[in-house]
């Protein structure tokens, strides 16, 4: 009996062998943002038991949640061990920084005093590419996100195409449509204190379709795209407008709008299609 | 034994109840457009067993296919005849009229010569509705169609809000962006002998973002809306845009860009939606 | 009870509703070909209930075979039947003469005193064609066969692309290799009273590889190709350097070798592909 | 109660039994090459928990890749874990050796001053079947491999059919066609420091017809054969031809083309068929 109580005692763990891991609460201290920075990461089934490396994606969360958004709400654990498992996605790294402490969001700001962004390129990707067995160059890592985070994906892959195989932005912020309303955004946020030069500055690297516009040709193909909003979603225009800027400027990506609004919902069903979608990108065809 | 003698009685019902009839090259006689014209039908399972009056949907074809091709590259049949079986369809009259003979499309030309959209509500309508068993109001009335169809689908729907409960435009032609626009569409067909006051109205009744513009608020809920296109398909600005602008204007409408081009596979995969869709409408909630 | 034995007795007639039918000896007087001449033919299920018209695949038999080879040994029924219930083909009808009776084969020989493939294009197309609701154009017209019909395949679609929209030689018979083997063949078949003129002739129309070697250009993509032969298969050679010599041209082609040899369960488990991939063809796309 | 204890004792066993392990970077010296050798291996689920041994795959990659190919972008460890779990597959150990360091590929060059095939035969294979609890016979190893691996395949199981069971050539490179390509490839590859002796000689351990014409009868069947390549493969000519050959001098060997071209999509979807082949082979019969 007290075999049979053993076993039991040992059943979680034996079954959560098929799973991956998840941390939510990891920190290491930056220097460009001044303080200790937290983060979220699932590593797959297999990673303490082999010694292979693996390719990388990092997921942003969107405004209002942090580090831990994506593992409460959106169920990454769950739904990346079951694509795992049914081979619809490759074992990857999941990497979910917090982008709401301090100041919210993956940009550096208008002076650029609070640098996010080159706080995540300069420190977080050093960072967890050094301290976990990831794959170092561009063919294995993805950007992902929703919302303020598809915002996120939508810069970060478009200021660095040299660095992602794939980008997917979800229900995405897509910036400001003109100059004027980077203005309004920027008073609305307290945040202008900038110079006209510093908010036409920070328009053009913030606005996506400034950004589809100012692409050089044989950047075209740098990026795979996975594009997805609801058609219930109110970033409905943002969204919309880059799709024909990108068809127009012959940029190929995949768009899809189902149906649905800018929820988790939504998101959470989006999710094993942009693994899969990443996964493809680090296959190679 | 009864329990026996039941199921049998009921099987001929049953068995029968599965196919419904196609016939594809009827035709009548036609004063506006001076000549027979051609249309195809599909009738429900259960229409020559029962006497009851069913719901009609008018499936339009696109441009360089006739009154065949729904039949033929769409699968009309089957694939009414399983959506039926499955409870995702009521039983309806699928009318397919031809609009390639003579002048190809839809509408009245720009001089009201060649006039076909008067056809299809003073004749055709008429005609099928009094030769078939079809309900004759708004209620149980929809219309869908691909491309040319689907261009054709948005401007009656618009015209004629108090006629059709339902329309789902598929990769749909949504008419001149601009009046210059309608010009160059015009001079390209040769069909550019109207006067200035001519070709501005051909412009505000084929446009679809004009017939948008131009709703009056308590028309925004007289039809449902659903419309799809691929996102590859060359038809995306306009597609995109009328989504915007029915956002914009508050007009309930579903809205679905899914993956794929202008293509028979696309619309052969949408259908089965489209039957539901428009089913909901006749069902009522 | 008298209403128990009625609907039992019903009964099959009722489930055949959902069956095509098969009438494998039926015939029609042929001047080319001096007598009678049989075929069998299946129509779809809803043949008789619809109006509408179908497109038509031919499928020819192998040596030692005639018209009820597909039926008999082909299982053309079931295998048709479950293959569009199951939305896998279109409903088509499909035709299959027999070239067993008088001379075998589906070529003029060498003399052209029998003259089969004329025949087939100037008496049995038109006359099945004008007898059943087939339509009439390139579009939707196919041939497919095994063996000596797979010959007939390849030869009937490369001596008039104009009539096919698609061709599937199944363990095909690609015709002689060289002139020398025009000459020991024909010896073989007691067939060798031409002069070397008619022999290089019928070289030139019968061999697959002569007659890939002359299509102009503008003919490459005319016809849409599925080939397909077991890897145990005697005729090995011919279809591989059909492969090697249509890649080499440039002109598009599925082929495909399986695990198998020149048998009836290959050419059974090929049959679904083959429906399918023409099928595709008179879909558009 | 027993029955349930005795349930319960085996649940460890059946939930650890299904994961492999990979490792991708390790590494050992070779003298032959002058420094350290990559190579990645695969360890079935139940290799550490057992103390048997296990039959050996040597999976080589393609031209471009190095050891991490098959573990990153053909998924090795999924499908084998897999394939091994639904009884498709024996367990096995899969030694997967990096040819892309130094020189690449798996052949002695021309003046025999890069030796990666002795390097493999004299180094590699007996330092793995030393250091894992690898069966050392004939009858436990195969080798397979995609491309340039392909190759790889083709050319060791033909110089030393006394060492493996099974050989399959995925897409493979078969080897120049003739002298000359072979001095058209070395000059490529600005390899041709060699006497016309040496190419001669190169060309003749190098081309897979060449190696199947010298085959000495005796041979025919001590290796089993599976050779895949897809329909839009580059490389067509040298599999048509190498399977008219071997049928040609009746080397027993299964051949097939599928649908597809040069990818690893083709790749993944081909392993499982391989895994099995060769662990029918590793099964006797």
């Amino acid at each position: 009996m007290k075999k049979l109580l053993y076993l039991l005692a040992l059943l979680p763990t034996l079954l959560l062998a098929q799973s991956g891991k998840v941390f939510d609460n990891l920190s290491f201290p930056s220097k460009i943002l001044k303080g200790d920075r937290k983060f979220a990461i699932y590593l797959p089934p297999d990673y303490e038991s082999s010694q292979r490396s693996y390719p990388v994606l990092y997921l942003l969360h969107g405004g209002g949640d942090d580090q831990t958004g994506w593992v409460q709400f959106g169920e990454v654990q769950n739904i990346t061990d079951k694509a795992i498992a049914e081979g619809k996605a490759t074992p990857m790294i999941i990497v979910m920084p917090d982008a709401n402490t301090g100041q919210r969001g993956y940009a550096n700001d208008v002076k650029n005093e609070w640098r996010y962004e080159d706080f995540f390129f300069q420190e977080l990707m050093p960072y967890v590419e050094k301290t976990y067995r990831i794959k170092k160059d561009k063919h294995y890592r993805a950007v992902a996100g929703l919302s303020m985070g598809g915002g996120g994906s939508f810069t970060y892959a478009l200021h660095h195409p040299e660095l992602f195989a794939a980008a997917c932005p979800l229900s995405a912020a897509t910036g400001p449509l003109t100059l004027e309303d980077t203005k309004a955004y920027l008073e609305q946020r307290n945040n202008l204190n900038g110079t006209a030069a510093e908010i036409e500055a920070y328009y053009k690297r913030q606005s996506v379709l400034e950004l589809i516009k100012a692409m050089p040709d044989d950047q075209k193909k740098a990026v795979r795209w996975y594009i997805d909003i609801g058609d219930d979603d109110f970033l409905f225009e943002g969204n919309s407008l880059v799709h024909i800027a990108m068809r127009k400027k012959e940029i190929p990506h995949e768009f899809r709008i189902h149906d649905g609004g800018h929820t988790w919902t939504y998101w959470r069903a989006a999710l094993p299609t942009v693994l899969s979608f990443v996964s493809d990108s680090f296959h190679q065809y």
